[in-house]
């Protein structure tokens, strides 16, 4: 039998996070504009090659870091993308995601303004108005938004977007975004205070409306699938 | 930027059924014996290298087909396994997996014993009494079942399973050997009933208890997790 002969493997990384826009809220992600061929000056997912003594984990969360400055706790497997012809030379890319608080986003944001040591070729996307894609990652984030339109159905998943201490509504907004249609606030109230996911906690956040009480993830909200994978399979160091 | 180097990329499948056993029902999947170095001898998933020319999926079909006759009507991406420490060389394997009806695996069984064409080197083995297996595929395979656990509670899969006309009690069956627990046969009827998956039939099955109406799986019942993927990604030609 021969080996896979001829055959590169890289990794690439989607980050969504929510971002607040004239238009309301709205998924967005970092591209990097590629400088060389192919695709050369096309917009692309953070990535790279995956080299020898790295876990496919290490490497996307390496190439994430080398190209945005972007370091998230976890990354999470989405899917391994092989069809044949997706790159002029053949490329199997396994690809991570991984959801950040606005707030992460945003610290980052001002340190780079601070130190003006912001990486060249990287800005945020909304995922409703992105440029033309090199390979086939634009199928990639679609395929991305999918999952992620499917998990926050059954999960916590919407919480990894919001800081530590959070309004229902502000978790509805987060989820309506993600899903795309409004949700009746009565009933997401209802249907998430019973699924002992959320601690409420004592405090409240005043402003132009009435006091809302602030939420924060229970401890044991599990946002990433991780199964009972090693720590090595999944972990990023 | 240098490419990956000394990494090869392999495909494994895990397909699961439903075997009934004195015992009762238990997972059931099956492995071939390995021919060659490294862990020659072992028990481990059919697989084999993935060639220049095939989509990763294609490559899992073939060898599936090659090593153990088996020809399921989709497979769906399960991991990318790629730990440094995984294989005595560097190689990612990217596992698919697939749910058989019990019967697909008699009529081929009744296949095999009436040709004597029956494959070498493979056996079905139930989940919980598993040999020990080459490199990390009884990783693998805790990881699978730990998928089908989570997967089973919010999607139809346990019905990829059962034959086209199915009772209640035997798709309740399947449930509890996925979930390892009874449930409450009052709960369990009103749950399916209501999840919109099943349609009833008029028939009833009759025997040794009172008549059991039969049902069978809503066509829009996706038992896949496919997504928007095109067909090249997905299927299997």
């Amino acid at each position: 039998m021969t080996r896979s002969s001829g055959i590169d493997v890289a990794v690439s990384t989607a980050i969504l996070t929510l971002r607040r826009t004239d238009r309301g809220v709205v998924l967005s992600l970092p591209l990097v504009r590629r400088t060389r061929e192919p695709f050369a000056d096309r917009w692309a997912l953070p990535g790279g090659w995956l080299t020898a003594t790295e876990a496919p984990v290490g490497a996307a969360a390496r190439t994430l870091a080398e190209t945005t400055g972007l370091a998230p706790s976890y990354l999470e497997q989405l899917y391994a993308f092989g069809a044949v012809d997706r790159s002029p030379s053949r490329v199997v890319s396994i690809v991570y995601w991984a959801l950040l608080r606005s707030d992460q986003v945003d610290a980052q944001s001002a340190e780079y303004r601070r130190t003006g040591l912001a990486p060249e070729n990287v800005r945020w996307f909304d995922a409703d108005d992105l440029p033309p894609l090199a390979f086939d990652h634009a199928q990639i984030i679609e395929y991305a938004l999918w999952r992620l339109r499917n998990k926050v159905g059954y999960s916590r998943v919407a919480q990894g977007f919001l800081p530590e201490e959070f309004t229902l509504a502000e978790l509805r907004e987060a989820v309506e975004t993600i899903l795309g249609r409004r949700l009746d606030p009565a009933n997401f109230r209802r249907q998430v205070e019973s699924s002992g996911t959320l601690i409420a906690t004592d405090e409240f956040r005043t402003g132009n409306h009435r006091p809302a009480r602030l939420y924060r993830s229970s401890p044991d909200a599990e946002l990433a699938d991780r199964g009972p994978l090693s720590s090595e399979e999944m972990s990023i160091r």
